[in-house]
Order: C-alpha cells, then structure tokens, then sequence
C-alpha cells in the first residue's frame, strides 16, 4: 500500500482525513499545497510529511524556475519547517534536499532536488523494511499480543511503516498473535488507518478505546507495546501523538515492555531533553467537533495538544534501522548516529 | 437540573443519549420500557439507575394490580437487576422497593412502592449535597484545579451530582479554579453532559481526550483527581466507568490524590474485592460508530469494556455522605456502613 505518489510536475497524497471510508487523492503541485496538506493533516506520520515536503521543495523549485530559484526557495523551505513543529524528520528532509540544491549545476535544479526527494523516500522503504525485521526479533521475545497508538503504517512513511512496520514483520514470520489498537482520539488514526492496514494484511485485531489500554494491560491481554517517534531528544526522550505518555507510565507500572520504533532520521541529537521539543497545540475545535459535527455543548472549551514527551527513562529500546538502542540513551543513540 | 421527574403514572427521563443538542424526554409507563432506557444508556449514573428502577418496580406494580403483584413482581424485580450488572445501586434500590411491597396493607401495593421509589430519590439529592460539602473541604486543600471523568452530575443521580457535586460545591464556596474535563469515549459523557453541567453552572473548565490526562498531569495542571463509583467493594476496590483505573495509575505515578465520590448505597461490603464484580462488556458498534456513522473500516473488530476496576490501594479516599473513608478500606469502609 502506498499514499504517496510522485513525479517531477506533482505529488498525489491519499488523503488520510477521509479514510477508511473514502479514498481521495489530493493533487500538490506547489509548496503551499504540500504545506497545506500537512496542516490539515491530509498527510500526517513524521517519515511521510518529511517525504512530502521535499518533493514540495522540488516541485517549488521547477515552479521559480532557475533564474529565482537560489535566491527564493531558502525562504519557502524555512516556512515549510514550520508546519508541523514537533516531527524533526520534516527538518532533517528539507535540510537534504537544499544541500542538493547547493551542490546543483546551474539550470538543473529543480531535477537535482527532485532527485534527491525520490531518494529520502526510497530510502524511508528500505530503512522501515530494516526497522521491522529487527524488531520483529527484538519484540517476539516478550510474546505476541501488541498494543499499539496512532498509525505508524505504510499512512504514516512512504511504505511499510515504523511500529507497524514491526508488527507487519512479526506476522510474515508467524510470531503476531493479535494486536490491540488505540483508536487515538482525535484524529483516530488508530480505529481508521491502522485498523484499514491491519485489515488489508489479514492481521487480527481489535480496537479498543484510549482509556481501555491500562485496565488491557491489567486483564493481562498485552506483552509489549510498540508506537513510533515525531522526534528523539538526545537523552532518549521521545514525542509522539498524544496518548503515548499515558501508555509508558501504564506499561511501567505493569512492567510490560514499551519500545519505540523510528529511523534515525527522527533522532535529533541536537535537541538535549524533551523540554526542548516543542509540542504542537492545535485547534479546540478538533476535539469538540468530529466530522464537522459538534460533539460537546456549544461554546464548550477544549485543549488539543497533539504530542506529548516520554521522558527516555520509561521506555525499554528505540528500535532503528540501525539497532536498538537502549538506556542509558546518552550512549547508546549517539553510538547508532555515528558515521550516519 | 433534574434529568428524572416522576409521577404515579409515569417516568419522564431526559435522554442523554441525545444531549447537549437535542432535549428529549422519554415517558416509560413500564418496568420494560425503564429496562430499555437503562440499557440503551437514555439513563445512565448508577444513582440515576437506582432510583429509575425503583419507580419502574412501582409503575409495573400498578399495571398488575392487587391481584397479581405480590406472585409476579418479583420475577420482574430480578430481571431489572440485570440491565446493569456493574452497577449496585440499581441492586439496592430494587430491594429496598421490594421490602416495602412486603410490608405495604392489601390493595395499596402500587402506592406504597411509589412513596418508597420518592423517598429513595429525595435521599439521593440530600445525600449528594452532604457528598459535596464533606468532598470540597476535603479536595479543596490539594488545589483548585481538578480532573474528572465521565459524568457523575445532575445527570447521573437524581439530582447534584457526587464527583461533580464536590466540584459543585467547591465553586460554591469559591475554592474551585479549574475543572479538566476527560471527554470519555466511546459514549463522550465528558464533553456531552459533563461540561454541558459545568457550562450551566457557569464554571471554567477544559475538555480534554482520554489520553490526554497523564501528559496534563505532568505538565502540572491537576491538583486532584476525583471521580464517581458503580461499585466499591468491602476492600475498596472501586468499578466505575472504563478510563478510571488508567487515571488511578498515572494519578499515582505523579503524586496527585485520586478520590472516589459516592454514597455509602454504592458501597458493597456483600462483594469482598474487584475480582468478584462483573464487568459488563457492550457492543462493539458503539465503538466502530458514533452516532450511527462508522468510524472504523467496515467488519472491523473492537472489544468494549463499558466499566473497569481500581484496586483500592491507588484510591487516596474515599468520600460518602458519611464521612471520607481512608485505607485500609476493610476497616474504614466497614466503620462507615455500621448502622446504615
């Protein structure tokens, strides 16, 4: 399964607001489509929106064309950071494809950043398909039942997917036994998307609510928990989608294990805590509303904080194409970045 | 707010499966048609259940007759109990009303099973409002700001509430500065009814989704969790809606006290721990759909826990009508119902 499709002149996203019951594809043929799309969470998962916006960059390039290009695509690629603060991956893309622009012969830019694009997102396939066979191995050991949060699917990377890259890995090699999915209020992109990828796979699942996943663990239905990363502080901190937080202090307390699954590129080694992540506070009305319906009394109000940060002491190993890595994480990330 | 008004011949419940965006008022006329509204979650709170039952008992007393009600109420008593086996207050307000057909003089059956169903209503208010004032002397020390779950209001008892009765209370006296509300899926009792009460009461609060809570917690919002009860068993082992122990746990890990309101008719010293409670477990669909709508791919499978149990040891209190019982439980709780 794809959701992301590209050539030089545009880039197709399944629109990943309107699945499972809708498949829609959202045409990008400018940087403001793509942001836009990672606003609106047309395109969400910290692997695919580093993807997209490079080829947004890409396709900003061929736009300005080589007379403006130099002078002009800094100030674009500077605002495209900003659209999704918290996930490092859509930094580190944009930072990649301008290094291309500056090694770029004059009048083939927009080729070259297109080029360097195609290859963040071949690499992102090749880097989930490593990720899921060492953790497939790492994870099995603790048993077969896995609770999961959010989507980290082929939705969320380019192809295959990061945690459930994992749990995919796990059910080739016969070791998945069945797989509690978080629904992951408000988007829910667990009872949507992940349960849809599941599903297509034939992988047994059942979704529960958020607040179902610690009273799961207590009734003895989880072995291990496996979710994935928008950034990795250099002590092994780590945010994601809301909710993750609340599922490492639960797993400690139950004493299940709790891995987190990213590629390297969502390390920031330069980022020292989680303190210095910033957390993205988005719109009330996502969590009053569903589906531009309301869902709580007129004029209600709400917070939406869409990522929280578990501080690196609760999770058992951050599983990466590299390695797993685990505590102390001072050590242990910055050994697997090395010569990256 | 009344969400229950009664008369003789009729129950009128506010159906709160429609609020806060359609006021609708559903007539039962039988013991059937209050086993349906209970079950289909029209009337919810295990104070509000008791006393529906109770008047329906009375209803279906009336419908029967002299001639039949002493030989075929009972059979109709025992099936009421079964629309919510979590809940205990719908146990006991079910006996106390059959108690009084027992000793109600010939050919008055149905009027003494109505004054006794009044009775147990108007003692749920006056209870609610000793709950309120014990709990917001007791909470307020902690800190004004406080989370809650689900909906333990004017719409879960007859009237005041128990959780938010003490909050009530608290903004009564000017000690309350902040409500964090769970929303409490799958059913949303947090963002529909819960906040609909604090808007009416004109007290400031937030929504925030279930998973929310711990990272809110961390990041030093909450001063004290407080939350209602369907069951509490001799050792302090609390059922309440599903999301409570989740709370209990991450209350725990971060040193916020975590109270338990409700009356000492919710204590079950019959049921020795949470092992023993039934958890009812609901329909997948109200999972996968919302308001009729699927939120899920199709065929996709879910389980629905509607309530969950909190060992004792991670309640910090407590609070009934009759005072605020402490661990150990098995003493405290014993001391409280003595000459109940």
């Amino acid at each position: 399964m794809r959701a992301i499709r590209y050539q030089p002149d545009r880039l197709e996203l399944l629109d990943q607001t309107r699945l499972p019951h809708e498949t829609v594809w959202v045409t990008c043929r400018t940087a403001e489509d793509v942001y836009q799309a990672i606003r609106s969470m047309q395109v969400r998962g910290a692997p695919a929106i580093g993807a997209a916006a490079a080829f947004g960059l890409a396709l900003e390039a061929r736009r300005l064309g080589p007379a403006n290009v130099r002078s002009r695509l800094p100030e674009v690629a500077a605002w495209m950071k900003t659209a999704r603060p918290t996930a490092v991956n859509l930094m580190q893309a944009i930072d990649e494809v301008m290094a291309a622009l500056e090694e770029a012969p004059p009048g083939s830019e927009a080729d070259a950043l297109y080029q360097r694009a195609v290859a963040i997102a071949e690499r992102d396939i090749e880097t989930n398909r490593r990720i899921g066979e060492m953790g497939a191995k790492w994870v099995a050991k603790h048993g077969g039942r896995v609770l999961t949060h959010c989507n980290t699917g082929s939705l969320a990377t380019v192809e295959y997917g990061t945690a459930l890259g994992i749990l995919r890995a796990m059910h080739e090699v016969g070791t998945l036994e069945h797989v509690y999915v978080d629904e992951t209020r408000p988007y829910l992109q667990g009872a949507r998307l992940t349960a849809y990828e599941l599903q297509e796979e034939g992988i047994p699942f059942d979704i529960i609510t958020d607040s179902t996943a610690g009273f799961a663990m207590k009734l003895g239905w989880i072995d291990a928990v496996i979710v994935g990363a928008d950034r990795i502080a250099r002590n092994g901190d780590t945010a994601n989608k809301i909710g993750t937080y609340s599922l490492a202090v639960l797993a400690s307390f139950h004493g299940i294990p709790f891995y987190v699954a990213a590629p390297t590129t969502t390390l920031d080694l330069s980022t020292p805590s989680g303190d210095d992540i910033p957390i993205e506070e988005r719109s009330a009305a996502e969590v009053t509303h569903w589906m531009g319906r309301p869902i709580a009394p007129e004029g209600a109000s709400a917070r939406h904080l869409a990522f929280d940060v578990t501080p690196g002491h609760l999770i058992t190993g951050i599983i990466t194409e590299r390695g797993v890595a685990q505590p102390p994480y001072m050590e242990s990330l910055a050994r697997l970045c090395e010569n990256r």
